[in-house]
């Protein structure tokens, strides 16, 4: 398979998806009776927190990996992460028996680290800060040879993203909406050519909260906005778009939404008491973003993508 | 239907399974590698926790309710509970459009007396001690006519409680072991039945907390032991068994494992973090027996009734 140097075909992404399949789950979507009551609408959730590594992340760094040549493949694949890209790129790795080295800031929590290193990667500590990230990868590619995989700006990890709504429209191929949560816009981009291909008749919709708000921003201005601060619980959802990613999502989002910090939250323990399911803070803010726009939503049968289910049990926010 | 006078017979179970259908989830049956890789075992977890209510409760009190007559529905299904059974005869009332009651304790968390009014019933408070729980019913019969619904002494009970092995089985014919958890043991005594009837050749083990060994104790003694104190966390185990259970889980039931406070909890987050599923502590304790005993279950196929999902979030063991 090649390397993608533009946005994915409906071809690309079905072939991605064959391709990753025995490195993926194909996740269940389940339904919520009390939920759909009180949306008023009747909610299908797609459960990529069921997915290997708790989050859909495992989708694009499996395609990204994938691709590599042989040659490649001995040098093995790096990223900066704390996060669970950084999990994905280390099982991927162990997947495909190759090397993975993974940059994480010195003050990443000790549950995430081991998460790692217990797929085999080797973890490398630098500064809590963007510049330390980037410039620590940067030596380690230097001294490996590793291949460098982007967490979201990049045609292969969109493809290897839209395989979730792939998924979520053959179980589901009548759906009016389908929402997703908006970080770097990999997960988003990708939710957003596979329905355009699949379903075009269905609306996409994005939602990120209001305190990192730079996706809303940048469809209002045309380009893209950053984040002045990072102050949310979401914390998947803190980055701002790729110029990849935003290519893809001016073009195909119909609207995105924003959601405050009590939404989200509330938005959360909604889905653990009522669907006995654990989904991690960024993975609630489409359901949020359903609950506070009844005049979109209600009455529609509507696709959420729930993204992921890693949480530290230690510090709910409830 | 009519009302069950002895154990429930292999038809009896199918003729429920059929008439409790409409008002209960055939809830699925999932697997996790990481938890697998741990216990050394081939575990098929058996999901009650996504059951109507929350719990395997669903199951029994629709048994019991849906064999009323037309007059005896007229007065209406009461019954004395804290927990997931009272849910349970709230929502089956509900289904069949006849008044409940439900006997609380006056200290009964605000979420759990709010979920049963949700359905619809009347709560009607009594002191928090046995004496009074029984009395405040007996008064609630008299006052109402209402059928008294037993939470687990109660063949019909049983019959419903037999439905979640009996779906299990169908899912997975080659179990080599089912694990239950024990309370007042309508769970483990219609686990062992629908197993006997269905699956022959397949062990089947009751697991609870080492505080509240009533089970293993009455196993060993042959006769119903009670607990002096109920000094766990597992709120739904610290029942002690009731004639009819007894008199199947002492002829049925291979063998009761019990489980420390610790072991529990670490069962419990073992599942909320690999899983990504909320489960209860009652839940958690067939999984801490399996992780316990190795030489019991390392290498077999075991299925696992996970029996619910109901936990106070503002009241974590972590």
């Amino acid at each position: 398979m090649h390397s993608l140097q533009h946005p994915p075909t409906l071809q690309d992404i079905q072939e991605t998806h064959i391709a990753i399949a025995p490195m993926i789950h194909r996740t269940p979507v389940l339904t919520c009776s009390g939920i759909d009551a009180i949306s008023g609408a009747k909610l299908f959730f797609k459960c990529e927190n069921f997915q290997k590594v708790g989050a859909f992340k495992m989708r694009g760094a499996s395609s990204a990996s994938i691709r590599l040549s042989e040659e490649a493949r001995r040098n093995g694949i790096a990223t900066h992460s704390s996060g669970n890209h950084a999990q994905a790129v280390a099982l991927s790795a162990k997947m495909l028996g190759i090397p993975a080295y993974v940059v994480m800031p010195e003050n990443a929590p000790a549950i995430k680290v081991a998460g790692v290193r217990s797929y085999g990667a080797e973890v490398i500590f630098c500064a809590p800060n963007i510049a330390a990230r980037e410039s620590t990868l940067e030596s380690v590619v230097e001294r490996t040879g590793a291949y460098f995989i982007h967490p979201y700006n990049d045609y292969n990890i969109i493809a290897g993203q839209a395989t979730a709504a792939k998924e979520l429209i053959e179980d589901l191929p009548n759906l009016e909406a389908i929402i997703a949560p908006v970080g770097g816009g990999g997960l988003m981009s990708g939710t957003a050519l596979a329905t355009r291909y699949l379903s075009p008749g269905t609306k996409v919709y994005g939602a990120e909260p209001k305190a990192v708000d730079d996706a809303w921003r940048s469809m209002q201005s045309g380009k893209i906005e950053v984040n002045a601060t990072t102050n949310t619980i979401a914390d998947g959802l803190r980055t701002h778009l790729g110029e990849k990613t935003f290519e893809i999502i001016r073009k195909q989002v119909d609207d995105i939404f924003t959601v405050s910090e009590e939404e989200i939250v509330a938005a959360m323990r909604l889905v653990w008491e009522r669907m006995k399911i654990i989904i991690e803070p960024s993975c609630a803010v489409p359901l949020a973003a359903v609950l506070k726009n009844p005049a979109v939503f209600s009455g529609k049968r509507v696709g959420i993508i729930l993204s992921g289910g890693n949480v530290d049990l230690g510090e709910l926010p409830f």
